[in-house]
């Protein structure tokens, strides 16, 4: 059929199994070949084909609701609700949202895109049901890496308790991003190879209840046989102990499976833990047969090979340089470990695991334990690696305040992703950072200019022996400057002036050095002498190289691709009051008070009105001011 | 015995039961006496008497860890390590800290405040431990409602698969502050209920290690009926199945059953949850009765009779001004849900509870799970209210940004506890989250002057419909003011001129106010008029009213109970300079970049110059620098 011609699920009701399989082949040659030009989420959405289709045959959406765990197996919820159409535009500027996203249809009734939040909202709006005397279906969809996240634990602890009508599907494909790790991961395991669903549950429920209720100590006796029979005709007893009934596990992609079991959870009144295996890529065999996480998210690729269309990578990605030099470094010094919230392919952390397996410690989505589990390596005199995405980081805000901050614990913090990442969009900007870390006490935050400076740091922040100290770098790739062989000690708190100048002062680091250099040159052009620093050190800050500046009254720009509000920007505005120098000129660059969407960074640099022309303009009119006040 | 003389805890090895009992006697005594005068924690640390002191004869601290989580149980722990006599000033300022201090004694290993991080940092000990080829028992001891805090869930699950040597204490008291909910905690009381702990287990792993392997689907089969069997003779199959040895459950009261058991853990390879039962407030009556928490901490009281040494509370206490106007307008309003994370009593919702028990939803200890929870309530167009300590809302930072503000939901946060709680001490004083919120996009944040003022804004809360917002109140009692009969709108971003003057301006909210008034009073004799304003909006600012007095060039003081870094002067700041006002003198007063320790409110903000003396002398300072400038 015409997957453009789609409005709503409704048509699937009609559809018989054959026309199912059918519709799951379209949808899965229509995925190969869209996102084999946009790039996106491949390997998650193929394994999810029948699934998808099932639960919207099964289920009436949007009165009752799919959550969306993650978010980015959500492709083929949005083909069956009306828009296929715009998946040429996926994860583009101004374009279909690689996540579910509430403006774009009534069947995204959850928006998500860090982990495990589904159980939580999906209780919410099951309470919210209750109160409110309506009856619905709340389906959260969570995967098996998802499920271990804290407050996806938390969350069951709590529907389980409360008893809801609720069904989870546990999507269960192995991997979340690189392959699971933990006890949970392992109990799944020994679940899928337990065999086939057991329907004897209700017989036996009744049987049990049949054998009379004894007294004293005999009834606990005779509890606990009850509960061994169950357990011996029961799968999941993990989450039944929770409270939840759990069905499967059942093949995610057999329609009648699932079916039967869409139909069973349905009729149950309280909490249903259903188990779904599914296979990740299934049906295209560069991702089906990946073991490692390639295909969960990619670039453009050829479709009849899987070979990526790669842009020129000579110069190396930014995780890979900050997880090689900690490798090398890791060859001397038998301290440092190095730990990952699920995300060692991410963070470029395969070579150090294949070299030190015993200290490179995948915890799973689990960032608050990482950032606690790193603080406790610390406290025993050990050197920490924390390679943690800026916007992940996030969850472990009161890990890294109360464990490593106040403890003045030496983690070393790898903010990876920091800055606007693009293509991820509004849930993955690693923007936040710079202002939720830089007023914690004891935090030493910085970023380089460069790999090499980059490379510097890191020897920095693993000898750097005073407490907590974090370094951010951006998505992607770095200059390609040449490395220095041997690794220097950066000052810290130093700053570097990177060009002179004597008619104002641009303050910036990081990816944003590039355009305040070119302004800078444009400007000088115009008669106008701007000097441009290298502020690598967002806290502490160089005070007196910014004394040196206030004291020649230089108006300042400062630059940060990150939230302007409290950010670096305003730090240096309060250390400008604190020194006594009000009266300077000073405009700040960054972030506005919107969450970002997604788009090419320079397509969003653009909007926000962060380009070498708006730095140009804004340092024009700051030399004005100076001008007329001299 | 002697307690103040005790140094370090060897003397325990060479006690017999008899003079065991005996010590435990005279610690209870002591901690009942000792608290009567200065408060404290009492229920909890009466509960563990007889499990510290088995612990510390059992192992060898500090080459043996303890990790005491949350950390007010570590009152018994602090007398057998040598610190009894410092029992007269627990909790003052300078005196000792009510939680574990690394600063005090080398037996703490591992500071506390905020639940659930034991597990964590003992992981990280536990890897350290093995990586340095070291030999020594990691032992976190946590509570039944710790334990479903998402982090220590977390940690379960990565304990569980990495397998190494530690020996969890389950503490279970059935309660954490307020009575315990959720799943597990009814899954502990299915283990509680169940009887004795089982020795066969060793022998049981033995006979079915002798069953032969059998290939095919009588393979499954034949596992199934292992893991049946094991189920019948072996408790806690929940913690088994995330790869734990259980044992259990155990009276924590009985020396005997402690030491056998805490003797077969040590031998354990693996990691060990040791579930032992205590009873909270044991040996002193009035704790040891109380249902509800009330005993969980406490101020001074009567030892004879348990009555309170209550300071005069005619004003009502933040928290009930709060909950109970929230529970006045939930009876015109049916969308409105009380949220709290295991705080009902803390945050006074008892009165809301009993009136609408369907719409109070407790999650337990579980801060991300409430503000998603939250989140997902609002989808549905109901009103939550999420009653949250600042300290604890540190914990659902990222749940904040990415599901409540990113997605514009009309959660009305109460930020209870904000600013310098005393006692309670650096772990959690509340002083962060005007830096961590402001730079939220969509965030409104706000604090009342008074009660009536603050009811008012409860009122404009649950009527507001444009996204999140949140209100700060202090720890303890209102002023006192008469509440207005009829609620109120106040409009959002709006404050309010409390005192006029032309000299100069201060900008403050809240606590604050008072010594802002008062010093106002004091420059008005000498001849300097200010305007104070009650700057009851933090986010937005009234820009309206900030012109205003930037336009008469009035130099400005802000005043904050809260971080400096980040904070509301800095947001003050950056939106004069955005105004283009640079030149005006602005000077910020509030809490330095470093941890602020335990005392008395007063005397910290002593020690930090947040005095009424010291906004004279800084408003005095300003005007003189207008002056000069004039």
């Amino acid at each position: 059929m015409d997957l453009l011609s789609i409005k709503d699920p409704s048509f699937l009701k009609n559809l018989s199994n054959k026309e199912l399989e059918e519709l799951g082949r379209e949808v899965r040659q229509f995925l190969i070949e869209k996102l084999s030009v946009t790039g996106g989420h491949i390997g998650p959405n193929l394994g999810v084909v029948e699934l998808t289709i099932a639960l919207h045959k099964c289920f009436d959406s949007p009165k009752d609701k799919f959550l969306w765990d993650v978010g980015h197996q959500s492709y083929v919820h949005k083909i069956l609700t009306g828009r296929a159409c715009q998946f040429d535009t996926l994860r583009q500027y101004k374009g279909l949202c690689g996540f579910p996203k509430m403006a774009e249809s009534e069947h995204d009734v959850w928006e998500t895109g860090h982990s495990s939040t589904s159980l939580s909202a999906a209780m919410g709006m099951a309470i919210a049901r209750d109160l409110k005397g309506e009856s619905s279906c709340i389906i959260p969809i969570i995967g098996d890496g998802a499920l271990t996240g804290g407050m996806a634990l938390e969350a069951l602890n709590h529907i389980g308790h409360e008893k809801k009508k609720l069904i989870v599907i546990l999507n269960d494909n192995e991997m979340s991003i690189a392959p699971n790790v933990g006890a949970m991961h392992n109990m799944l395991g020994r679940l899928r190879t337990a065999g086939k669903y057991h329907w004897v549950k209700d017989e036996l429920e009744y049987l049990l209840k049949k054998i009379p209720a004894i007294g004293g100590q005999l009834a606990a006796t005779a509890e606990r046989i009850k509960d061994s029979l169950k357990y011996l005709f029961v799968s999941g007893i993990f989450f039944e102990e929770l409270g939840f009934t759990y069905l499967g596990p059942v093949d995610g992609h057999d329609y009648d499976a699932l079916f039967e079991n869409l139909a069973y959870a349905k009729k149950q009144e309280g909490p249903v833990l259903l188990h779904v295996i599914t296979k990740k890529g299934k049906g295209y065999n560069p991702a089906e047969s990946d073991k490692i996480g390639t295909w969960h998210g990619t670039g453009p690729y050829k479709m009849e090979t899987g070979d990526f269309v790669k842009p020129d990578l000579s110069p190396p990605a930014w995780s890979k340089l900050v997880s090689e030099t900690v490798r090398k470094m890791a060859r001397e010094d038998e301290r440092i470990v190095a730990v990952t919230p699920a995300m060692p392919v991410g963070s470029k952390l395969e070579g150090f695991a294949s070299e030190f397996p015993d200290r490179m410690i995948d915890v799973g989505i689990a960032e608050q334990h990482a950032a606690t589990f790193a603080a406790g390596l610390a406290t025993q005199k050990m050197k920490p690696f924390l390679a943690i995405y800026s916007t992940f980081l996030q969850r472990a805000y009161d890990q890294v305040v109360h464990d490593i901050c106040r403890q003045n614990l030496n983690v070393f913090i790898g903010i990876d992703r920091a800055g606007l990442v693009g293509a991820d969009g509004e849930t993955h900007q690693g923007v936040f950072d710079i202002a939720f870390l830089r007023h914690l006490p004891n935090m030493v935050l910085m970023m380089p200019k460069d790999e090499n400076e980059g490379q510097h740091m890191v020897n920095t922040a693993i000898h750097y022996d005073d407490g907590p100290i974090a370094m951010r770098y951006p998505r992607g790739n770095g200059l390609g400057v040449p490395l220095d062989d041997e690794l220097k000690l950066i000052p810290i708190g130093s700053w570097e002036v990177l060009r002179k100048g004597e008619d104002g002062a641009i303050l910036t680091f990081g990816t944003t050095i590039a355009m305040a250099m070119e302004a800078a040159n444009i400007l000088q052009k115009q008669g106008i002498s701007i000097k441009v620093v290298n502020a690598r050190f967002i806290k502490p800050l160089d005070e007196k190289m910014l004394t040196e500046i206030l004291n020649k009254n230089m108006p300042i720009l400062t630059i940060e691709e990150a939230v302007l509000q409290g950010g670096f920007g305003s730090f240096v505005l309060e250390t400008v009051h604190d020194l006594g120098f009000g009266h300077v000129e000073i405009d700040r660059m960054g972030i506005p008070d919107k969450f970002i969407e997604h788009g090419s960074v320079d397509k969003l640099l653009q909007e926000i009105g962060m380009t070498t022309e708006d730095v140009v303009l804004r340092m024009q009119k700051l030399a004005r001011k100076k001008q007329k006040r001299a």
